[in-house]
């Protein structure tokens, strides 16, 4: 999403230091400390409007929550969001368990220390159809090996999409990693609505447009993948 | 496909024992010595009318191709149409390097041995939509057990559907067997024909009506993962 910033945008974002991250390398390996709890976290690589990390975190109090995008206005009506959803939803406006970090994903790698993060969720990234722009795809072979660098024993990588050539190209991606995926979905709403999984803003547009989604799980720490074996196993006897 | 037998169909097969095997289970473990010779030996599960493995076996001399079908109003016209595409492509008629078996795939592993087969393609199978049905899919765990015990070192499995749905169960089932995927493609004819993967009569009449293809490799052998794994070391490099 390109936005022109609005001015006075960074003066409006930096009264907002307890939910709005301008500089979000300064807690590399002390996200716990900034949180106040060692719960998980989660990031979303390109947190666009902002409505999935904010349900998210609102359903799920024992996980910390990081929205990451490059736009100023995207964090901004991000921040927004978030308190919004609060409040119409009787808690108190501070999401505790949120943090929005303006960066540039491919600076991912500065933010977090080894094994700082347990889930990343990657919802309608940029598909960069074109080939010669293959490496700025969220599923390239360099940002899987970024995000092994900091994903925990637990970590997983979930990944949603309309695209259906980013899809391919994901699935290709992991495969040739040698990553083990599961609950592959080629029409994730197609026997009706997933809000199990929550919708972020473009997919619900998407399902009423009958644009079908496609969504995987990729298991990257070592105890996610066992632990996947062992129910797999029980399934089968 | 289901069809009606003809009257004297039985009779005309068994007047083909050169290529139309009735009894597929008696060459157990002995398909090189049918073939006279020991070349590698691929299978069609489920040939339809013959096409794809008439003009295979056609491009390919140096391999050995087997067309399985439980219909054997199939296996008549898949014998015909192999003899006139030999003829059509100024060619003897026989077609040495394949057969044509006579049989119901739930019992595919009494006809191969271990190792025996070096690839099976899965074209268009039966999607079998309904749950309860599941476990008779081609790409089912308990079919893929069947695959790997007469896959040899270099095995592959190349599967190929219109089918979203038979598609979307197939990579889960691959991958919850932890099985090795590459060349996945949701649109495979989506730049221009891939003539090279020659198409299936199915394949030709979706195409024309804009449906996409479906189709994937999987890799049970080895060797053949071995060498995949060192290809793609080096494309990373």
């Amino acid at each position: 999403m390109r936005l022109r910033g609005r001015k006075g945008i960074r003066e409006e974002l930096e009264r907002q230091s307890d939910l709005v991250i301008l500089d979000p390398k300064q807690y590399k390996g002390r996200w716990s400390e900034f949180f106040g709890n060692d719960h998980p976290i989660h990031v979303e690589l390109g947190m666009g409007k902002g409505k999935f990390i904010s349900e998210l975190s609102f359903r799920n109090p024992e996980v910390n929550y990081i929205g990451v995008d490059m736009y100023d206005e995207l964090i901004r009506r991000g921040a927004e969001k978030a308190r919004k959803f609060r409040v119409e939803n009787g808690q108190p406006e501070e999401p505790e368990n949120l943090a929005l970090a303006l960066l540039n994903i491919e600076h991912i790698s500065e933010v977090f220390a080894e094994g700082e993060v347990e889930r990343i969720y990657l919802n309608f990234s940029d598909p960069w159809p074109k080939k010669k722009h293959a490496r700025r795809r969220l599923t390239h072979r360099g940002f899987l090996l970024k995000y092994k660098g900091f994903l925990n024993e637990w970590g997983q990588i979930h990944l949603k999409t309309d695209s259906r050539s980013l899809f391919e190209f994901s699935l290709n991606s992991f495969a040739d990693m040698g990553l083990w995926m599961r609950n592959i979905s080629l029409d994730l709403h197609g026997e009706g609505l997933r809000e199990d999984l929550v919708l972020t803003e473009y997919e619900s547009k998407f399902v009423e447009q009958g644009i079908n989604i496609h969504r995987c799980e990729v298991l990257i720490g070592d105890r996610a993948l066992e632990e996947h074996r062992r129910s797999l196993q029980e399934q089968s006897v």
